[in-house]
Formats: C-alpha cells, sequence, structure tokens
C-alpha cells in the first residue's frame, strides 16, 4: 500500500491490479486528506492517457483498465528515481531560485529525485544513479529519452485541451528482460495543469495550497482528457 | 571582493589581478575564521595546476603567478554554475542521500549548483542552465567535457602524490571570443583530498568540521604538489 494507492498480486505472477485511492497527501506525506472521487478520476485520467502513450510508442507498464478504480499492470522493478519535467518554472524548482512562478523555460528541464521518503525524496544530480550503480548509463539514457518524448506527446494532449502541461512527475521500471517501461499514474496529482486562457491551476495545487474547488478541478480535467 | 579572494583592475582592460586573503568561510559564510598563510598556499597550488591544466589541454584563464598572493587572469564573464565532480561520496552529496562517506561511485558524478549566495547556491538539475536561457547547450556540453578531463588529470596527479581526490568544485568563464575556460581556485578550499594511505581530510572539511591542523594540512598539499 502507498500513499495514493494499493497494489495486489494476482493470480499470474508477472501482473498486479493497482486500486487507486481517495487519499490524497503533500509535502511528503505531512499533509493529507480524503477526495471524494480522486481515485476515480485518476484511473480513469491514466487508463486513457497509457494506451494512448503506448501507440505513441512509449512502452508502459499498463494492460487494462479492471474497474472504476482498478487497472492491471505488468510487474516492474521500480527504478528508485522520481522523474520530473519542467516546461515553465513552478513549485520546488520556482521557489529554490526565486523565479517567478509561469517563467517559461527555454527548453524542456529533466529532473531527478531519489524516491526515498525518509529522505524527503532529494533532488539529485543526473548521473546519480549510474554512480551508484542502480542504474546503466543505458538505462537512464533510455528514461531520458521516453520522458522528454512522453512531454512531447502530453503537452500536445493537453493543449488541444485548454490545458497547459507546466510540469509533471514519471517513474519508469523494468521489464523481466530489461525494457525500461514507465510506470505509475499520470493525473492531476502527478501533473502541474493550467487553463490555458485563465492560468488556472487545475491540479494537486489547488490542495497544496488550500485554494478550494480541488475535486472540481480534477473533475474537469478528466472531462477534457476524456474529449 | 568575494569571501577569499580580491579582485583588481589592471591597466589592461582583458586582464585583472586576483589576490588570495586569508580568510575562510564555510556554510555559505556563517562560519569565518583567518587561517594564517591560506592565501598563499592557495595562490602558489592554483598556480602549480594551472599551467599543467592548459598543457594538458583543457583552456583556462589563469596567466601568471605575479606573487605570493597574487596571479594575473583573463577577465571572464563567469557563468553562474559551481560545477562539482564526486568520485568518492562525501559532504552534501552522501548526506542528502544518506550514504557512509568514503563510499566510492561507479562513474564520476557532474553536479551543478547555482551560483547564488542569498539563495544559498542552490543543487540544480544539469539542464537548468540552458533552460534559463543563461548558457547554451553547447556551452554546458564544453563545461562538463572539460570538468571530466580535469577530473582524470587532476586524480591522476594527486594520487601520484599520495592524495584521493574525493570531489571538488570548478567555475566556468566566457573568453570575450566565447570560448569556455576553467576560471577560479583549485585548492584544499575547493577540493576534498584525502590522504591516500590513512584517509585522513587534508582540506577545508578540517576546518568546516573543526578537525584542527588547517594550517598544517594545506601546507602538506601544497609540498606535496611542488614536488
Amino acid at each position: 500500500e502507498g500513499k495514493a494507492k494499493r497494489v495486489y498480486a494476482t493470480n499470474q505472477s508477472d501482473l498486479f491490479i493497482v486500486e487507486y485511492k481517495d487519499d490524497a497527501t503533500a509535502f511528503n506525506g505531512q499533509k493529507k486528506a480524503q477526495l471524494g472521487g480522486k481515485g476515480v478520476v485518476n484511473n480513469a485520467i491514466t487508463s486513457r492517457l497509457y494506451p494512448l502513450l503506448e501507440q505513441a510508442g512509449i512502452p508502459t507498464h499498463f494492460v487494462e483498465q479492471l474497474s472504476e478504480r482498478e487497472q492491471v499492470v505488468k510487474s516492474v522493478q521500480i527504478i528508485p528515481a522520481e522523474v520530473i519535467i519542467r516546461n515553465i518554472a513552478a513549485g520546488s524548482f520556482a521557489k529554490r531560485l526565486n523565479i517567478l512562478e509561469g517563467t517559461p523555460l527555454h527548453t524542456p528541464l529533466f529532473e531527478l529525485s531519489f524516491k526515498d521518503d525518509a529522505l524527503g525524496d532529494p533532488l539529485v544530480p543526473d548521473g546519480t544513479f549510474e554512480s551508484l550503480g542502480l542504474a546503466s548509463s543505458a538505462e537512464m539514457q533510455e528514461i531520458r529519452r521516453l520522458a522528454l518524448a512522453v512531454n512531447v506527446f502530453l503537452s500536445a494532449f493537453f493543449l488541444e485541451r485548454g490545458l497547459k502541461l507546466v510540469d509533471f512527475k514519471l517513474e519508469f521500471g523494468r521489464l523481466p528482460n530489461g525494457t525500461i517501461v514507465l510506470a505509475d499514474e499520470i493525473s492531476p496529482d502527478t501533473c502541474r495543469l493550467w487553463d490555458s486562457q485563465t492560468d488556472e491551476k487545475m491540479d494537486k495545487d489547488r490542495f497544496r495550497r488550500d485554494l478550494g474547488g480541488v475535486e472540481e478541478a480534477y473533475q474537469e480535467v478528466l472531462a477534457r482528457v476524456m474529449k
């Protein structure tokens, strides 16, 4: 069980069922709440996007949506990296460099954090996983290539639906044959999405920053994604 | 005037004089002291190493040593990056990832901080300078290439003199013609150096961590560098 999802074994050792919960957490678990329907929304959005990414040539762990809150995924060995792609300065990046949130970046920024709640998922230099022997140089190059390709696809996808993809977090894993695949969810929990006309925040920042209308924003993102 | 050096204009607009002070600072200036002879030692070490690096194909800002505490350097436009190369886990990297100090890294790690005292020289993702339009992709690739070449040269140079090069900080600038050159000092202020037999610290960590024998360690490094 993780912060926002439960994972169940199946009678096939290479498949798992992921159940999306309504639990919302922020600031490394220090802020917690229940958001009605969040699990249903995030499962629906992820289950819509993953097959489109597969069609676009991005290998993923996704197999199929099973129910409102559940999906079937392939068993992968997760690489303990949080990959963040930034198109517009926001959040920790804007704060760390004292840059106005909303400043467009000249080139998409690829950022890595080390996935470890006890350490607070610290930002790390790009070469860290190779340096620590946790991934090969070829694997990290593939992760970068895939993450930037996901950015190209999703930026266009969301913009057609009136949403700017400000930044987002991805995770990757290895299949038993060594293939690097996209794993985890893609949702307003893991993406900053701003309305492209008004710059209104349509993502988890509404929860982090107590802006109200969290469930409504998630529902609106789902409605646009399903268009 | 900086924390450890003063810079003077000369009657040639493309040349500056750098004077090395005995001032020692740590933790972004929060800890301060005078270390007798530090300026002389750091100028001597830097003035010995820079011509060797030039011979090894690394373009630098160095022109010549002028006196015990002074050197002549070319005027450069400094790129506001602190480039850190790590061969062995230590300092902030070991702390952030809760890794035992002294753990060898599988591959040298290239790390970038944004040089800004007010922000605390924050660690930033590799692509930050391109993303903010502060350097081109070609410039940052050249900086990485030069920093890793400096590491190859210095690691061998120090090891022949009984010192492990654990990690070090470099700065780079642009000449008026656009050439990227190595700038700033290379000394026990900017390098972690451990005795290769005993792992005794021979660098600024003796000051940061109140280990005593700071001046003696710097003098010993100078003596070995001059061999």
